[in-house]
């Protein structure tokens, strides 16, 4: 026996082989998942298997490496949220997100660093060792929402899509604070005296931190588009390259100091559909599934590391500063969202109901990044707390606000996430409503939201397609991929009830009919059955409709009130634009 | 700049994706790969970094680490291999492969280790300090056919199944004759003495290696179809656990001393039909494309280190030596496969023609595998002599032999593989003669391979599926499957080309032209053509080709002549059979 040989990857694949198997175990028991959020199960699990190690070797079991939490298992997570994430509402609410995740992370900093000072003053709670720099320090760590945690708990309840993307955002852009505050804070700690300039130093490396991960990200992402262009002739190892290009931003990222999660979230938004555009089908989904299944093995192995890692002697319990940590986490958050969501909703038309801010607040669950940073602090005295803090707000967040928030968007009858997709008609109309709104936009001379897209919209067409997609000289509107893809998938339905030839016969059954009426009631022979321009006409009925809902987007940017269609340039136009804004001045 | 931090999966995913670049950059020039295999390029390419990095450093680059490539790089190849392996072609040959992997390859290990011991005593080549045993340690590990150089080289040239099969399935199971010579003769080397027992121990031992190593791999093939039957609610894990288990298979054989290669195989080939049924077909897309992935990138690698390990100081020339382990390693497999054939096609009816031994003689590439084991060799004072020879034979084989196949592939006109799939009316008739060569050899009391393969089916539809496959009530016809198979890609490719109604409609424009001209010319109204019964007619054939073609299948053990369709037992029919056996003596 020759165990020594095969320990590592023996006893990683013995670790992803119990989380899968734990995950189908839940599964088999159907009441269970429902009541209970898969996060909790996994960190029960967890629990157990800690116990059994600890109950055997009688030492701590090993806790989860921060390393390998946020080189291995985070990436993945994080890919796939970027991957998949929504465009649209997140790009509509990206200031409502990005003020949470800054203004609001840094008032959940500073109310639970400050708080928790306060609370260290009082002598009985025997406390007064932990200076105020150690508390904004655990402060900078406790306050961020985790993504992994959010993402467990959100995709099970179903809420609408802009209370998704405001609490999943929030969660994900927040990591640049994050990042800054925490290394700001743990320099602060080592430093013998601290300079105003250092304080300003660190506001302005948050600029740094978080655009030069997007930078990162969108060049790392656009490289992976262009390389995509190549991969005609080897099928076969496209779906490699969305992984390899995602990967290396996180890490480039990583290396510079900068936010590794808002680099590969850029990185995979960017990417997304140009490499859709240049893959074939069976890649897309090797890319897909791959992804999905990649980030919950990652995802799963988070909750149960996060349970084996809960058991042990690393824990220093003290009742007040734990209680009081819980408290303040929940107090602040509450206050934090309100006040945001007051300033948000004097600018806004669809305001954030109470409702709405209500469950923001309270999904503000922590979860494996605060365990893994309060395992990387500098060891001071006072760390075991830390640890035992940190530990329970994880839990009391996943736990009791994870398991009863089902029970609370039930019971305010939050509203949920529409189950249908949009029809073809739908999509037409809110396009053609962007186009309008756009239009309006650039004839009030108001540079909006719509404005902007539109801008975005046009270099895309006119450069990086060029640059990125292979086959750029025929651009496919979305409707009509959509089109195709309905089509594809219908056809995929009916070939696997075994009914091609049954209900796809309909259409053409009403147009043989129609002319069979139209000859007249004359002889129909097979060959001239055959010999129908049937299937021609519906060719061409599938080319008017695929050009001119084609044309409707090429024309599209041509709005403008001062030319004809087709002969705006874009310069042409910024300057008519100037123009008028100074009129309107 | 932290660069330390990420170091390990940063330069990890930088070699992969150098390697992937590699491989888009020679597709990019189209004439490239079809006159050079890319394994040579790979090499060369490998070649120029080892040069570059030993011409910075001024140090020899980093050698593939022997660890690396047994646990990580060569199992996705061996996988890939053993699932896609097409497993009639196997069985049909399965004692021809045994043959040149076993026998062959003790013959090659044992010529080239003696005729090289005899280059050692001449006095003028200064060799004499190495020993007869030394001489046979090479020998085992320069002896084996490679699997990932065959695989590379004969992928390409398109040879017939038979050939191909036979090359490669050797290539495959001599790894456990490898293993068992190769750690004999290692052990050899350190015993002072060594007893008779010794040898018949290590001859017990081949088979222990072998026949476990299946077992090993059969054992977790059979768990993973049984785990597949509980992910129905899952289904995004699904593929995860395909390459769990085999994984799994692999380091418990390589733990347990067994052959892994073995076990990877025989864990692959026993899951496949089960996995297949019970994951979803997305699933199954991601299964496929990320093996042929992984194994790609793997393969990639592989080469790439083999050419950068090359360049440095590790080398100890002799030319003597060196040349004539490359003749010997020529001539003994030429002997061998000579002499193996002449015996095989005294049994067989289907022989293997001159063209053919000469190209499965001239097949027999050697590649990382004995790269690898010769770099785990213990350290003696010959070891650079060794390696140095190992080197130039791998070379010689992958760029003299590999070049030049295809050529000689084309001269002597060696049959082709057929390009178009079988037909259905084919593969109906194969199962048909399949059954009726049963039919016979059980009747004339001959277990032959038909027999075997019969009995084997009925053990698993009666046995195995049931506790396997998830829906085992409704199994269905291999036939079928093909038919719903191929209905399916017809339907994707009619929908990607946009012409859903058009194909489709025809059968039943056939039918609505009977209907016409049954109906005696009456009014064809829309109502009426949508009540015709024609769908119905359509599922009826189905259903009636489904059953019927299955009911062939499930008739076709009871062809006995002693006993009614139905009522056959296993049991009474093993007993007739042994009845007309003595009757037969």
């Amino acid at each position: 026996l020759d165990y020594q040989h095969v320990q590592v990857p023996f006893e990683i694949t013995l670790w992803i082989m119990l989380a899968s198997l734990a995950k189908i175990g839940f599964h088999l028991y159907n009441k269970l998942p429902s009541v209970v959020p898969e996060s909790c199960l996994l960190i029960f699990v967890g629990l157990i298997m800690g116990g059994i190690i600890y109950g055997l070797n009688d030492r701590s079991p090993p806790v989860m490496d921060s390393d390998i939490f946020f080189l291995y298992l985070l990436p993945p997570i994080v890919l796939d949220a970027g991957y998949f994430m929504p465009s649209r509402p997140f790009f509509e609410n990206i200031g409502t997100i990005l003020l949470y995740a800054v203004v609001g992370t840094v008032w959940n900093v500073f109310g639970i660093g400050f708080s928790l000072y306060g609370i260290c003053q009082v002598k009985s709670f025997r406390l007064q060792d932990v200076s105020l720099l150690h508390n904004l320090l655990f402060g900078s760590l406790i306050a961020a929402v985790d993504p992994v945690a959010v993402l467990a708990v959100f995709e099970e309840i179903h809420v609408n899509e802009k209370l998704h993307i405001l609490v999943f955002g929030e969660s994900l852009l927040n990591d640049a604070v994050t990042v800054v505050l925490y290394k700001l804070f743990r320099s602060f700690c080592e430093m013998p005296t601290i300079k105003s300039v250092d304080v300003f130093a660190g506001i302005g490396k948050f600029f740094v931190v978080g655009l030069g991960g997007v930078l990162v990200g969108l060049s790392f992402g656009f490289t992976a588009a262009f390389t995509t262009r190549f991969t005609k002739d080897i099928r076969v190892i496209e779906p490699l390259f969305v992984f390899l290009y995602s990967y290396l931003s996180y890490l480039t990222a990583e290396m510079f100091h900068l936010s590794g999660i808002v680099a590969i979230i850029s990185c995979a938004m960017g990417m997304k559909r140009y490499v859709e555009a240049n893959i074939s089908l069976k890649s897309h989904t090797t890319v897909k599934y791959f992804m999905k299944m990649w980030s919950s093995v990652s995802d799963t192995l988070i909750f149960i590391f996060l349970g084996v890692s809960t058991i042990g002697e690393n824990h220093e319990w003290n009742w007040p500063y734990i209680c009081f940590t819980v408290i303040f986490c929940l107090v602040w958050r509450a206050l934090g969202v309100l006040v945001l969501t007051f300033f948000v909703n004097r600018f806004h038309v669809n305001t954030i109901t109470s409702k709405d801010q209500f469950i923001i607040a309270y999904g503000g669950l922590r979860g494996a990044i605060c365990f893994s940073l309060v395992f990387l602090l500098p060891d001071f005295h006072r760390k075991k707390l830390f640890i035992a803090a940190t530990t329970v707000v994880i839990l009391f967040t996943v736990f009791v606000q994870g398991m009863t928030i089902r029970p609370l968007v039930d019971l305010l009858a939050v509203k949920r996430k529409r189950e249908s997709a949009p029809t073809v008609g739908e999509q037409i109309h809110i396009r053609f409503l962007d186009h309008l709104l756009a239009g309006i936009e650039d004839i009030s001379g108001h540079w909006g939201q719509y404005y902007w897209k539109d801008k975005l919209e046009y270099f895309n067409s006119k450069y990086l397609q060029k640059i990125l997609l292979r086959e750029y000289d025929q651009p496919k509107s979305s409707i009509v991929l959509l089109y195709e893809k309905l089509e594809r998938k219908h056809a995929m339905e009916l070939a696997q009830a075994g009914q091609l030839g049954h209900g796809l016969a309909h259409p053409s059954f009403l147009c043989s009919a129609f002319l069979c009426s139209s000859s007249d009631r004359t002889v129909i022979t097979d060959q001239k059955l055959e010999d129908t321009p049937n299937p021609d006409v519906l060719d061409n009925m599938q080319e008017i409709l695929a050009r001119n809902l084609y044309r409707i987007r090429r024309t599209g940017p041509a709005y403008n009130r001062h030319t004809l269609p087709g002969d705006s340039e874009p310069a042409e136009r910024a300057k008519e634009l100037l123009i008028l804004r100074h009129k309107g001045l």
